[in-house]
């Protein structure tokens, strides 16, 4: 992304002149519209926050946006980290495709620019993101990441016609029973952060749009 | 409820001899169509179990569901305890109404049965969870409690849609950045919840069906 | 239901004195929302009145809602008495659990609740009134009941895309015309009835809570 | 209607000759798809088809449909006769136009054909039918007609979201207590005829295709 | 169509007198509500509106809808002719019934008019243009007809949800890959006009109406 | 982009090792899944083809997937060329943000890619074509722009409610009768080009990927 462009873009000259240059497109004179203000960091947080900005170069802002309160924010964090990080029959790519997947459905800016970097990254293909983000249903997937994903859309779109068939399907496809619960973990977990991020009008940090592009 | 007879109930005469007694309508057979085996319960989760039934004369099968892993099954505890009883702006029976009426859009059979209970209880008003599970929209309502559940529902059904005009109608309706999280995290967490109970066909505890009738 | 309590409810203390109690839920100031003042009754309905408080202990407010004009009101009562008493392939219990499917789609609170009770008394089992209103999809159901309740579900949501297909799978479970021609029109019948309550904001009998339960 | 063309109409040459001869699009070899035997008709039934074919020079199919049972049948025409013939504060004309616009969202092609050209009858309008049928909002209504179609239609399509808000706005048109009833047995009706039609394939009688055009 | 009467309609005394004469429905004040002034036309569409009245009778308001700039006239008259004049896998009457049965999901006022006319004329079948408008799947079809109608109708419901298996039913109905594209893009055109018609309320020529009847 | 990556990448290793390398996402194998044979090129359309290869240094898939039948691809580059190129009330980035949000209703892989890549690109600002792609709703955009596009979509997602009281909300933010045609003339395009791109299987060029970012 051309970074320092967009910090500076307020007032530039339009390409060809046609138009007065617009205002930016994201908001970045918040990390929510609740203006909550930061509780003082547990250590463990503190911790954590410090782990972030050396691994990433920040602290996401969905981390931020959960700092007014420290049960809150270590609750989310100790439970986002088991999903998407732990051991598990799915890969941590597929679980950050379900995440990408589900929040296209939900239209969730912040979810999409945040896991669509993941799904680039893990992916060493960035149409991959793209993909996953803009209808799922055109991309290349092997059969077992294709019913996956039809499974955990379905769980969004309509979870009350998940069925035992549904489940069958994903046993077809090789998935076991602790993989299904993973699924449907990871898939309820984004219904979950998409309405807290729609809700509260929170902003990704900018850095993501130009991960591994 | 007239418990005893529903578990006895297979193969009893019909009333009036018009049809054969049906098969009982839920399935006690299991807790989740997963099978998943319970892990060796922590010593924080053995006590929790322990006070559940104590104070409610069993353990809430959501639980069980989640113990096969200890992680997983702690930070849900943990998470689900912060949201419902923790101190908010928002009373215990608010947290409740919202928990019913999210789980009425995604109808959610677990969530419907165990947190109609609660609204039942805690409204000390038995019509109260009826009317949260069947339609929010025809119940007397204070103004406080009708726009916290047009936003929670609102959310639910199209998170892509909310904006501040949806935040502002909550501030109009006394609530402070702090409630309008809460009113978020709650609505977010019962659908994750949904989803995982609709995706693992969770069975809820028939003890709830009778509770505060 | 805890009958006496939701009567004088109005002002008691609150449970744990977290909050104001607050108003009843449900609306017991009217009977619709209209206001329309009941006819004087014909022979033939003063009789069905009476019937009525014999048998069930009280009128159903559906027919003090239709008692403005006699020619309605016996309209409405030979319509309904012959879909859901007269004889027919479908046992009562059968046509009680199609009313209740067909309202939970309509999220229809005055038929969900009276004919929720018709179902748990009919079936013996209270928690079959709770699946019918909550999802069908979540019931432990007979391959017959399952079918009927897939059309009539299917009827109700996208009737213009009911076809051949759907009529056969009736005759699959074992329906005769005559049973598929009951099938539609009890469920074409509660697409009225719930349009109806729904526009007048019709209310129910709160004997109905407790019963079967 | 081009009636006698459309008789013979099987195997008739192409226009043009740029292809066989389509079949004839409509279904006249069975009134509905159930194929019930009609049951003897009752001494009032037979007159009342009488009846019908002196004044329309035919018997409704929807009469014939019912025709097995004449308890059924006496139900029908007697709910269908007192909703759309007797006084009411709508015209005639105004509760066949509430028929087609629900129709219309229910896409009911029996109850299109044979309302759509009662609306071009009674309103001398043949165009006024079309709209009905097409799209009620490309239509030019005076604010009490936009009203009563704007209630109608949101109950078939919404019944759950309407409330006293949708009620006011009918009474801000200037409708009575009595009137916004009509309106709502109205819209009920055709969504319970719309279903029995759709679920039996109805057929309408070809007459109604070219009167009023 | 009664043409003399619906031109003189307004004002005309109701028949039978029950309430005064309604205004015509249709709205022939405009052809769109934008009020865009004509442009002085080509030569080429001059002669192109000459054929028009030579051959119809009249130019279709479409044509003099775009004729505010002959550059958006010229482009929509070589697109429109090419689609569905032009040699092509699919018969003429093909593809007015796509663009019905894809108007009629768009519930496009002038496309239903001006195009449901096309049908019962090439059809030779009055009917079936109704059934076009009304609900396809109500009419009697060939296997061919109603996997290409099955295609059209998915394509503009749910685009997004489009894949091989739908391509594979069209071939399998005998459709080839130049039909294919061939029923897509008179599929993608229509939903182009509808939304254009829609945005515009572009009214039709009343002589539509009438046609083939 | 990481082009090289993604053209080599089959079978590379992946990264940590923690599951085999997927197959690349995108479907680089054909432009659509027609495999229609391209004709040969018109005079016109060589030297537009030479044209689009100086200036952006490729010939975009689309312009391809027409080139079978070069009326069909003439009547395309025409209207594209006009309603995208040619003087307009709109900028061509108003346009382009028109193209992308329509797009994203529809979930058009090679729409949102394609278009996507032009809005970054015109915008200067590479955040602004994400925002059109994942939810016009979250960008930070001039009261005219947001009306310009809640025109666009309702007319994308439900056409047929669109009326006077939408044209209106568009001249109160400042749009003419002409900019208004244009609006509905670029979304209707999009409707269309987004179901012939889904129904065909259109793939983007690779190249528009990296661009702007």
């Amino acid at each position: 992304m051309a970074k320092h462009r967009h910090e500076s873009g307020k007032g530039v000259k339009s390409k060809g002149g046609e138009a007065p240059r617009r205002q930016a497109a994201d908001d970045d004179t918040h990390i929510t519209a609740l203006g909550l203000e930061a509780a003082p960091p547990s250590d463990a947080m503190a911790a954590y926050f410090n782990k972030c900005e050396e691994k990433l170069g920040f602290v996401p802002n969905v981390l931020k946006a959960y700092a007014f309160d420290m049960a809150k924010l270590e609750g989310f964090v100790a439970m986002y980290n088991d999903l998407m990080l732990a051991p598990s029959g799915l890969s941590k790519l597929e679980r950050e495709m379900i995440a990408v997947a589900v929040s296209s459905v939900n239209r969730c800016y912040y979810c999409l620019v945040a896991h669509g970097a993941a799904v680039r990254g893990l992916g060493q293909d960035p149409v991959l993101g793209e993909l996953m983000a803009m209808n799922y249903r055109a991309a290349k997937l092997s059969p077992r990441e294709r019913a996956m994903l039809d499974f955990a859309v379905k769980l969004t779109a309509e979870p009350w016609a998940v069925e035992e068939a549904d489940r069958a399907a994903l046993r077809e496809a090789g998935f076991g029973a602790r993989d299904i619960w993973d699924i449907a973990a990871v898939a309820g977990f984004f219904n979950m952060s998409n309405r807290v991020a729609s809700a509260t009008d929170m902003r990704p940090n900018p850095d993501y749009h130009g991960q591994a592009r």
